[in-house]
């Protein structure tokens, strides 16, 4: 990576980190909030359809991992939305610094009002990585920083994160999820009380004989519910406590 | 096992099978409907209180393999529930041939009907590996045999089975039941529709690899829907097709 790029996109508290697969440098900043392995199974576990001029959404894009991800396995545009301006600017600056102009763009938006930028019934695939914990422990939080809105819902539920997911969706357009174990009814709920069916569930785990510590859920807009499908375990660890064979081909490629 | 008691209680068509860890030999027919692993896995996933004096009752008991395979968990007597007559009577002779009568005991009943058998809030513990499919396509039926009954939602849909189990149980007693994934739906459904509260789901995997083809859930009456645990998933088979070690710890002891 040239040196005067980094200067001029890199800021002194940020840092880069490269998504291997894609060849992208994202910017990362510890101070808001970096993308986790999280962001790097959903990408791998949306399909993306074959058929060019297909319109893909990333809903709480963050830095835009999953976004910048998303690349790799399409010809087509991605479009992040990201309601933080701070980590909105990163996403833009990773992609000057990437020359991605053509792949990514960003909107600094609230999925609430995203109808104001993207028009309904007009999305094949929206992926999300959502703030994963309620909004309710108001004492436990300092304040509504960058890092608790990214992680909490301060801004959004899951209910009107699957309201807007199948506003935008055309008739049997994907959606994908990641979330946690403990939230499971409420995903499964919101999902579908907004016409959305969930189609395929995988588990991830840590480690061997542990329990499930995320969900990735594929949904398709007014599908129909039955016919899901339960799909094999992901293991995050092998028994050596290194990434498992299979969490190793998704990083770094096979 | 004494010959004089088999001729006795063993009928020409029947076979009898050994449930190893519990030296029982039950009493199966093929012509009618033979347990399967399922049972053995429902049995093994429920946690028996550890109390003196609780009631532990199995629903849809069939030849009561899950009634038997539970005498091994605890020193309560078990309570099986079977609509029908031919299975009740099954069960009924493998007590004899056993001598478990202190043991077990079998209701021919229909589950609809069970509080004219069975106190509401009363039960700690219900296990049930209900019909499977839905009664819906009657054209590829032959009739209302056995092997259908046993098979096919008939006389027992999910939300009339999670209604009963309900009003049986204690509060914060607990439910455990077997299905299929196609069903989980429908399952949590009537499940939360009647104030069993899932708490703890396990997927069962044919093979490595493989889509799940069981599920197994624990639930609690009145409980809070929070803290959901997905467990470790459990294999059936190992790479070269044998039971995998779990499955043959649970079948034969280890």
């Amino acid at each position: 990576m040239d040196k005067e790029l980094i200067e001029k996109f890199v800021k002194d508290d940020e840092r880069l980190d490269i998504l291997k697969r894609e060849n992208i440098h994202i910017i990362q900043s510890p101070s808001v909030f970096s993308f986790s392995l999280d962001a790097v199974l959903l990408a791998d576990f949306a399909r993306l359809p074959k058929k060019r001029k297909a319109t893909i959404v990333d809903f709480c894009s963050g830095n835009g991992a999953v976004a910048f991800l998303l690349t790799g396995k399409t010809y087509n545009p991605i479009i992040g939305v990201e309601i933080q301006k701070n980590l909105f600017d990163m996403a833009k600056r990773t992609v000057a610094l990437n020359q991605l102009e053509n792949k990514v763009s960003f909107l600094n938006a609230d999925i609430n009002a995203i109808t104001a930028y993207i028009e309904p019934d007009s999305v094949d695939v929206i992926t999300c990585n959502p703030p994963y914990f309620k909004d309710l422990d108001t004492s436990r939080k300092n304040s509504r920083d960058a890092y608790t809105i990214a992680r909490h819902e301060v801004f959004l539920k899951l209910p009107q994160l699957m309201a807007k997911t199948s506003q935008l969706l055309k008739m049997n357009g994907k959606a994908y999820f990641v979330h946690r174990p403990d939230r499971f009814f409420d995903l499964l709920d919101a999902m579908r009380d907004n016409r959305l069916a969930p189609k395929k569930i995988r588990f991830i785990y840590p480690y061997v004989g542990k329990e499930a510590n995320m969900i990735l859920v594929e949904a398709i807009k007014d599908g129909k519910e039955d016919g899901l499908k339960i799909l094999p375990p992901l293991y995050i660890h092998d028994d050596s406590r290194e990434y498992s064979p299979e969490v190793k081909a998704i990083l770094f490629g096979e």
